[in-house]
């Protein structure tokens, strides 16, 4: 140990050891970073997953204990509870400690957990922008968070020398990182992120409901694009129910928008305007072209599912 | 030559040559189910890129020479060219062939193309419910059809040995093979594919058109979900007009239904009726999990791209 580099941080608590948390333990250890990890589960099944699946040096089902002398806080649980944390772990946090978070909305977070930190102590929120429609600790893996980008959402105040820790941790871990403001970042995910989830639920549980087709005939007729959506549409409902409860001004924004596009579409349909159609069809293949380009997704067809794929 | 069994056709000529009457060709030579491969293509350039890949026996830019002769035709062209190609290929047709296609919906064929055909001629509509983004004759392969479904909708009258002929046909080509009525099968394409297709094209044209978000941060943070849509939003804009020209009661039908629901989740976000969101988003990932069991989608995370997944 002792001929070993410092690590960057002495200890990461981990509160909450699902998806993300988990991924996080694994890359942790691959690039190194950590001196110890300490993973905190809310119920006491999931600790014995977590345990079970032994991705963390020390697991406590106590917010208080997990949190003692960590250089290092990561809230890597649904938004929705990060209030109640922040207040349970205010009093053990050690001076100087970085304290961050994996939420999907940031605004929230400033809000929810700043006014518990104490004096000394850097709340920084940050969001990386992965993840798969798979939950709980065994779902975690190293590779979860390689080339993905991670936006950290520093109060304007912040320390620099702690966000620019940060930012070298989740470069660590594989992330490129972007730093920006929280308002934005929640106006940015709802277009790219929360806005898509809504209408993927949205579809899944329409066609669900219908009695003219049966369930039977959706799910084996789903090739035709229905099943890219029931995959968006098994993520974690807690989740995305605290997500869309917390950014709810940027989301009603964007989906006022895609209504009002939706209804053009609709009118173009009924009056059989196809060049309206045809030159939408044309723009938006443009943009798929340019996230194969800067490598946020597979080039291969049908996302090289193996099922599908013959190269 | 003189060996080898009988093929199923002696003679097969597809009118159109893209993605879907390549694979055809590659999936009929693997199966060796076709004694000649005839293949039509509407443009000069799309005819010389076809030979250079060199799937069929023949190659034609004239409509009537590759029909003659044939024991199966098979348009795979845009549908709403289907009229046109109907008249002009039915005083090339041979007595007794089969006459079908592969188009997205079901009653615009035989409305199109049932008033052309000679007397003794089996028109047999069908649609395989397979496919990819990507379009041309270069993106064809033999595996398209391996485990996806095939539709059939033969007109009431149809000969019952035409239409098993065509079953066995497309079973050789790895198809799984359905019978139903033409009107049935555009109100379960509209919800599995047509407006699944529409919403992502729509959700893509929206963020392209925003101010307060650039098109760079789309790009970038796309892997939250939005990715997923650009796939399906890729797909050919001359295919998918004429889908929506030609079945448009049903697809507005089910978006009707579909903008209800979202007006209930849209109130359910702006009042915070988190219950109402949740048990939505609970409920769909049982579907996930069936088109899984039901063996139309992978398991593995992320579809299994390989640009995110260890496993």
């Amino acid at each position: 140990m002792s001929a070993k580099r410092e690590p960057l941080f002495n200890k990461v608590a981990l509160i909450g050891v699902g998806l993300i948390g988990s991924s996080m333990a694994h890359a942790m250890r691959r690039a190194d970073v950590a001196g110890h990890i300490a993973g905190y589960a809310h119920t006491p099944e999931i600790l014995e997953r977590a345990k079970a699946v032994g991705f963390a040096d020390s697991f406590y089902s106590d917010l208080g204990a997990c949190v003692r002398d960590a250089d290092l806080v990561v809230l890597a649980a649904p938004v929705g509870a990060f209030a109640e944390i922040g207040k349970a772990i205010a009093g053990d946090l050690k001076p100087g400690a970085i304290v961050s978070d994996t939420g999907s909305v940031k605004a929230a977070v400033a809000r929810d957990v700043g006014p518990h930190m104490p004096q000394g102590v850097h709340l920084i929120p940050a969001h990386p922008i992965a993840g798969t429609e798979q939950s709980g600790p065994e779902a975690g893996f190293a590779e979860l968070f390689d080339g993905r980008w991670c936006i950290l959402t520093p109060p304007v105040d912040a320390d620099a020398a702690a966000v620019e820790k940060l930012k070298t941790f989740w470069e660590s871990l594989g992330s490129k990182v972007e730093t920006m403001d929280a308002q934005h970042h929640d106006l940015v995910l709802a277009i790219t992120s929360h806005v898509p989830h809504l209408i993927a639920y949205n579809i899944v549980g329409t066609a669900d409901d219908l009695e003219t087709v049966t369930q039977n005939e959706v799910i084996k007729f789903s090739a035709g694009g229905f099943r890219d959506f029931t995959r968006i549409a098994a993520s974690d409902p807690t989740m995305w129910r605290d997500v869309f409860l917390n950014n709810r001004e940027a989301v009603l924004e964007m989906l006022g928008r895609f209504n009002e596009d939706l209804a053009a579409l609709q009118r173009a349909i009924r009056w059989g305007d196809g060049d309206a159609l045809f030159n939408l069809f044309t723009r938006t293949r443009a943009i798929r072209r340019s996230i194969i380009d800067a490598g946020q997704d597979s080039a291969a067809p049908n996302f090289g599912r193996n099922s599908d794929k013959p190269q």
